[in-house]
């Protein structure tokens, strides 16, 4: 493939949108662009990565046994009645209505899709196990997209789902894709790190999450580099001692009148450590106030204290909730007799705990001293509802936890009967009864994916790119398009690496060699040949690699050139 | 592939929605499965198929130059004002909101998105001709879906674009397009007659539509096969010979009261031929109201008098202005003195006609007798505005024309500037000025092309695949799964032919013999291999081509079926 001849375009200028480098570089090296908020063109360059990906995930699916099949983008409204999605999916999800007033959703995901599609083919146990996948365009309509192809409303993803006669079978399912997924991402190059998760509203048994470590990453994760264990911030516990262990403080409640609102300014107020101090957040939990207490070095683990709470809506609750629970004014919530009878949940940390400053619950801006949690608070449960901090102990084997920022690339999760139930998908059993299909569903950001081996691998130059996903494994740099002989020489390199199946791209360009130079570093191609009359006059071309630095260049006769790009490829 | 794994489901019964061939068997086949009205899934067995077809449209591209890429399928409404079809699209586009209330369109094609991309990336001539192509879902609210795939509300196509600098260049690029496309249909097996087309709100120039001829097509197709010449109804012309040339009536006109509304009741009223008749209809073009004049036995072309009428919109115009226009009752109107002044338009073949019965534009059910065109009408212009019918001579050779049915698979299009005009979409040219870049546009119904293919070929047992596109090239209905000497045989066969890069399919359900013959010749793979006990026994395995008959079957060593196999799906 000639340069000349391709829709290539490079930049100077980072886009001003772009708050990380895998979107500025996606931008700047021509792989993307811009169409509007949170929607990009793949061109020529970005489309042929976004292909090897997806030839990836295609192999390793097919390796399993999944089978590939496509589904509608619009999802009729009544699939998502079904499974009482079409409420809880939100402003998140767009929605339509065809020219017959029918209501339809564009598919952010297809669990209740493809269980009335399977349900209504499967209906013997000897038709399971069976695993579909589909590599497909999903839409999400975010409150503000941004991060390139990380957060946008259009994206490419493959969703497998398996069905299987029971649990077991959905565990060994699960495993399977498990590993197909560690094989998929080792192959894109990623350094991919499965953790725990929430199942959230998709499921509540178990899940994992495949992570790319990078400090861009939106998500945090719990890492213990002694013992490997690794969660999600959402899902990870730590090993937690007590308050009850220190000191004990047998001193009265006392009001304290204070105007300091924040942990901060309590700890300059009160001139006491933020351990001593306890958080108190007052939340709706389905229509409900519940209070949640936690200590003043802490925040609040929203999706352990929504799961504590049994809650399937969760939010904050508005300011005039929070005065009417507390009957104090906001900044004074406590979880000393509050105005109103509600649930307060405390930290597990906080069992025992004696001579805490809490909010007031009085009318003013009053806070109290010596709370002690036992004599003073009437709790309903002290659980793990904290944010794992780094420095944290591990609660597996005691070592130290630290925080990482990660990408989320895939996911796995076990369903178990939740969708099957709601589409009464059942399997005749080998004694003619009926049973319930156990599903799992399966998720890989096909286009984040390609955005993550970026952010995880690219210098102040540019890309870096892992082979098997470059747009081009090599890169000629023609030095001089206009002598025939030297360009005879980078057609016979071209012609001989597309024989040996290796692709490349010559940049036959009539501009000057640090123009291509730059070009060829800022797109990242792993292996750049150089091929000019001056270096043919010193009897050869220059190969190196894209990750090497400039004084590994090799100097080899072009006859050569295939077999050791071969060698660096490899290597 | 063990059938026993997959995701299949055949069906006796046809559904109850399918009106033609081609969708009862996609249906029974298992290739597809309806999600709603105009939605389907593509099962394993349809993606198959599906996925050869892109692939050998991908290779065809890919071999002209043309670049992939792909572009979003939310489209903001900006880029359709920019053109003027956002109003234009009509219902038939599926419109949205996001969350911050900005309009979008789900791509029912995506003229305007490339226009808009392409622009910001060129800006020289060096940088063109440049042709793109995505193979990308597109939308489309059909008042009615139906046909299963022909007429769905998601469907996939292949839209490619090409950008040039002048319309010499675009010319080439547009052949090398339809040349591309003849490859793409006949590698695909099809039978695809290219057609001269009418360019309607997508351009004005030359365009070719390529048609799978089959009854159930629902486009009519001018064929005269003397010649080639082959034009979509809608434009087609014919050697027309003006009524001049017949018997000459000079009798006064006279008016003739009759019930007879329709051709065919005057026909029997008057017991006169429908070629002494007028038709004449009343249309509303961009808001006036033109009437238009063909003969009795013909019927408008739309398209022609659209054109004539050098209208934008244009639709039949309703009763109250149709009685307003003629001043007469429905069924009464005339070209001989219409009520109101409007523009009268006749077609050429009533040029110099004379003794003819038209409507007669007076207040009572009153037809008028000898109407003399020349003499006793007002005609703004004869021209060709008749729709070709069987039998007409064909206007290049004199051959005579032949009306078939096709359904359109592919379509190329000369756009010239219509979109670059309204994207402002120029290049600096070599002497460093601007010009604006020449446009064309080439679609494929990749989805559509699948069931053309079933359409083009079947039997009444069901679908006979072109190797090519078959889900698998071959079947081996393995007869005694149980008996592991024989399904040894078949597991031979089957990795031989893995090996020799033939796709395959074991049946190795439990079922009998004539239930896996059913489904074999219902799906439709090329080659079947029966392996059974009995024919062991017997010295081998039977080899038969589903398009032969049952006494062409072929019994054959084991060890030779592959390159028996070979030969069959060469031959």
């Amino acid at each position: 493939m000639k340069w000349s001849k391709m829709l290539i375009q490079t930049l100077r200028e980072n886009p001003g949108d772009a708050e990380i480098d895998s979107h500025k570089l996606l931008v700047r090296a021509g792989l993307v662009k811009k169409v509007a908020g949170g929607l990009y063109a793949y061109l020529p360059l970005g489309m042929r990565a976004l292909k090897k990906v997806q030839q990836i995930v295609r192999e390793e699916m097919d390796s399993t046994g999944a089978q590939e099949i496509v589904m509608p983008i619009l999802q009729p409204a009544e699939l998502w009645k079904t499974s009482g999605r079409w409420d809880l999916m939100g402003p998140n999800m767009f929605r339509l209505k065809d020219r017959a007033e029918h209501e339809a959703a564009l598919g952010p995901t297809a669990e209740e899709e493809v269980t009335d599609v399977v349900k209504s083919i499967v209906s013997s146990y000897r038709q399971l196990p069976v695993t579909v996948y589909q590599i497909q365009w999903k839409f999400r309509d975010e409150t503000r997209p941004r991060f390139g192809l990380m957060r946008s409303k259009e994206f490419l993803m493959k969703d497998a789902y398996s069905f299987d006669t029971d649990a077991d079978g959905a565990d060994k399912s699960y495993w399977t894709m498990y590993h197909a997924y560690e094989r998929i991402f080792a192959r894109c190059g990623l350094k991919a790190v499965p953790v725990q998760a929430d199942g959230g509203d998709m499921g509540d048994s178990l899940t994992h999450e495949f992570h790319v470590l990078a400090d861009a990453g939106e998500d945090g994760i719990a890492w213990c580099e002694k013992c490997g264990y690794a969660a999600n911030l959402e899902t990870a516990v730590a090993h937690v001692e007590c308050d009850a262990a220190g000191e004990v403080c047998h001193a009265e409640i006392e009001n304290a009148p204070t105007p300091a609102k924040t942990i901060e300014e309590m700890v300059k107020f009160f001139g006491v450590p933020a351990t001593k101090m306890v958080k108190t957040l007052v939340y709706v939990a389905d229509g409900k106030p519940v209070m949640f207490c936690v200590r003043g070095d802490r925040e609040l683990n929203e999706v352990k204290a929504k799961h504590l709470a049994g809650a399937k809506v969760f939010a904050l609750a508005d300011f005039a909730t929070v005065r009417e629970v507390t009957g104090a004014p906001i900044g004074y919530a406590g979880p000393v007799r509050p105005q109103a009878d509600v649930p307060i949940y405390a930290d597990i940390e906080l069992k025992g705990a004696t001579g805490m400053i809490t909010g007031g619950n009085l009318a003013g801006e009053i806070d109290l001293k010596n709370v002690s949690f036992e004599r003073d608070c009437k709790i309903a449960a002290y659980a793990d509802i904290s944010i794992v901090q780094d420095g944290d102990k591990c609660a597996k084997c005691g070592g130290t936890l630290a925080i990482k920022r990660g990408i989320e690339v895939g996911q796995v999760f076990k369903l178990g009967t939740k969708y099957s139930d709601a589409f009464k998908a059942v399997y005749k059993t080998a004694d003619l009864g009926e049973n319930t299909i156990v599903m799992g569903c399966y998720g890989v950001g096909v286009s984040r994916t390609v955005q993550a081996i970026i952010e995880q691998s690219h210098d102040k130059d540019g890309i870096i790119w892992p082979a098997a996903v470059a747009p081009f494994a090599v890169v000629v740099d023609l030095l001089d398009p206009a002598d025939a002989a030297v360009a005879k020489v980078a057609e016979d390199i071209e012609r001989a690496l597309e024989d040996a199946n290796i692709d490349v791209i010559v940049d036959d360009r009539e501009e000057r060699p640090g123009v291509k130079f730059k070009d060829a570093d800022l797109i990242g191609f792993p292996v750049r040949i150089v091929v000019g009359a001056k270096g043919l006059a010193n009897g050869g071309v220059e190969i190196k690699r894209r990750c090497d630095s400039k004084d590994k260049t090799q100097i080899v006769a072009p006859g050569e050139a295939v077999e050791r790009v071969k060698n660096l490829l490899a290597g």
